[in-house]
C-alpha cells in the first residue's frame, strides 16, 4: 500500500482490497494444513483436516471466480491477522508435547482461523450485494457456509475429545 | 515462551497459556477502540465503540477474577493473532479518506477482533468446565455472549448504513 496516497478511494476499492486479503489467508491456510495434519493425533481430528485442506482448494478457486467475475487481477495483499493467527498456532503447537494436549491446541488453533475467514466471508458477501454483484457474493457465501461447517465440526471434535477424557 | 523446554504439559498449562493470550488482546482492544470512535463518522458506530470501550473494561475484570480464582498470576502473553488484526485494521483505515467508507472499513475491523474474541472465549469455556472450573466458565461464558451481542450490533449496522445508501 502507498505511504503517500489513499489507495482506497470508493466501497468498490475496499471489497476488492477485502478479496486480497482473504485469497492470501486462503493460500497461507492451504500451506499451514499438511503441517496440522501430520502434528494431529486424532485420526478423526486428522481426517478433518485433510478434508479441509481439500476444501480449501475449492474455496481458492471459488476466490478466483470472484476476481474473474469482478474483472480485476487475481492476486493476493499480505494479512497480518492471518500471519499472526498462524504463528501464534505454530509457537503454541511447538510449546506442547502431550498428544491429547497438542490435538486440544490445534482444534484451538484452527478455529481461530476458521472465525477469521468466517468474519471476512460475512463481511465480502454483504459488500458485493451492496455493490450489485449477486453472482461474487453466492460464491462467497458458499465459502462461508463451509467455513461455519468446519468451525461447527471442530467444536463437535473437541467436546468429543473432553467427554472420552471424562469417560 | 522458553526456547528449550515444552512449557506447556497439561490441558491446564494451556488453559493459562490461552487465558493469558485473550488477557493481552483485551487489553490491546481497550487501547485500540478511542481512536476507533474518534475516527468513526456514523454517531451510532461512535456509540457503539463507546459501549464496547466500557464492556471491554467489564471484560477485563472479569479476566482478573478468572485468574484469582484458578490461583495463577493475572499477566498477559503477547498475542501474534490479535496484534495481526489490529495492525491490518490500522492499515486500512490509514488508506481510507471517504467517510462513509471508513465506517465500512472500521465495522469489518471491529468484526474481525470480535470473531479472534468469540473464538478464544468458546474455546476458554469448554477447556474451564473440562478442568472443572464451573467458577470460571460462567464468567467466560458472560465474555463470550458480550463478544457475540456486539458482533451482532455491528452486523446491524453495517446493514443499516448499506440500507441508508442504497435508500
Amino acid at each position: 500500500m502507498g505511504w503517500f496516497s489513499k489507495d482506497i478511494a470508493t466501497m468498490d476499492d475496499l471489497f476488492v482490497h477485502t478479496l486480497q486479503d482473504i485469497y492470501y489467508a486462503e493460500n497461507q491456510i492451504k500451506k499451514a494444513l499438511p503441517d496440522m495434519v501430520e502434528k494431529a493425533t486424532s485420526p478423526d481430528l486428522k481426517r478433518g483436516f485433510e478434508t479441509h485442506l481439500r476444501e480449501t482448494e475449492g474455496q481458492i478457486t471459488r476466490l478466483k471466480e470472484v476476481f474473474r467475475l469482478h474483472g480485476v487481477e487475481e492476486k493476493g495483499v499480505t494479512c497480518p491477522a492471518i500471519d499472526g493467527i498462524l504463528e501464534e498456532a505454530n509457537d503454541v503447537a511447538g510449546e506442547v508435547e502431550d498428544k491429547q494436549v497438542l490435538d486440544a491446541a490445534l482444534i484451538a488453533a484452527a478455529q481461530a482461523a476458521e472465525h477469521y475467514e468466517i468474519t471476512r466471508y460475512g463481511t465480502l458477501v454483504a459488500w458485493a450485494k451492496q455493490l450489485g454483484r449477486n453472482d461474487c457474493a453466492s460464491l462467497l457465501k458458499q465459502n462461508l457456509d463451509e467455513e461455519a461447517a468446519t468451525d461447527e465440526k471442530l467444536t463437535k471434535l473437541a467436546l468429543d475429545g473432553i467427554n472420552r477424557k471424562a469417560a
